[in-house]
């Protein structure tokens, strides 16, 4: 288990990736605005991007392993709401959008991005065995597409397209994606 | 007019965003690979950021302009393909990796990102107006929606989940999007 200072410890990474970006951070920079020792740091987190990993899996506000909106459309408009807040609501958004941006220049990081939505969202999320179960999804289903779409769409219009969605665009987009 | 060298000058500065990622970046370094002096090349692009938006709408392969596959569905499938591509092809897409994640992370960069999708992408695409004269899309439908979806769960597999989506996935896709 990590260091019981592991809290303050994501904070001083938050904090600087939000003002100084990926590769404006430091191991050592982490530890001297923690007041961790950073040999302290090294033992838990081998690299920059083990330790940026933990940070995104432990701090980082997406997670539908106990939602169960009542059906697949209202529980994907709860990931598409969950997602656009992580990217758009301070102060955690800036880290959220330098860690994830990150990954697309960084193998190491992306593992650990991977291993993030992995754990969030993949084939056997309850989200989608509950579909299954009430008939909204064919066992065949790819239910990976659909929250690659959910994320994806999100990512593009708020990176991409430097759009801000208004509160509706959840909805909107769950009917794009499941027409009645 | 840029510079007769400019395509030197891009050239330079695709090579190194995928050898060392944006932050690696300098114009001084794209100055030296290139052979063209670094005042010309700030004479022209003021900043690194415009300096690698210029690249980005030079050099990248995306552009839909003059594609007309028949049908949206088509023309879709045929972005998916070209986003795809674009992510995946090698030597470019290192560089286009780069360029695309950066822009989460730097603001004059997103401009720069923005304005390359805009002109490919604008909701006054050909593509578009195509397709409502067809009768494939409502004229009050928002045909940004759907090429934010295609770019961005292209992105969400390729780089948020490290999939190699295979060439049946344009297609799998656009069927998501436009259900017959």
């Amino acid at each position: 288990m990590p260091p019981r200072n592991a809290s303050a410890i994501f904070d001083a990474v938050l904090a600087l990736l939000a003002e100084r970006g990926y590769a404006g951070l430091t191991i050592e920079g982490a530890a001297a605005r923690s007041g961790v020792n950073k040999t302290t740091i090294y033992r838990w987190w081998p690299s920059k991007a083990a330790l940026v990993g933990a940070a995104l899996d432990r701090e980082m506000p997406l997670d539908l392993r106990v939602a169960d909106a009542g059906s697949l459309a209202a529980d994907l408009a709860a990931l598409a709401r969950a997602f656009l807040d992580l990217l758009t609501t301070p102060p955690a958004a800036d880290a959220a959008l330098a860690i994830l941006g990150a990954a697309a220049e960084h193998p190491e990081l992306a593992f650990h991005v991977r291993a993030f939505f992995a754990t969030r969202l993949g084939p056997e999320h309850p989200v989608f065995a509950r579909a299954v179960a009430r008939n909204e999804l064919p066992p065949a289903a790819d239910p990976l597409l659909l929250a690659d779409a959910v994320i994806g769409t999100i990512w593009s219009r708020v990176v991409f397209r430097g759009l801000r969605p208004d509160p509706d665009f959840p909805a909107h987009l769950t009917s794009l994606l499941l027409p009645a």
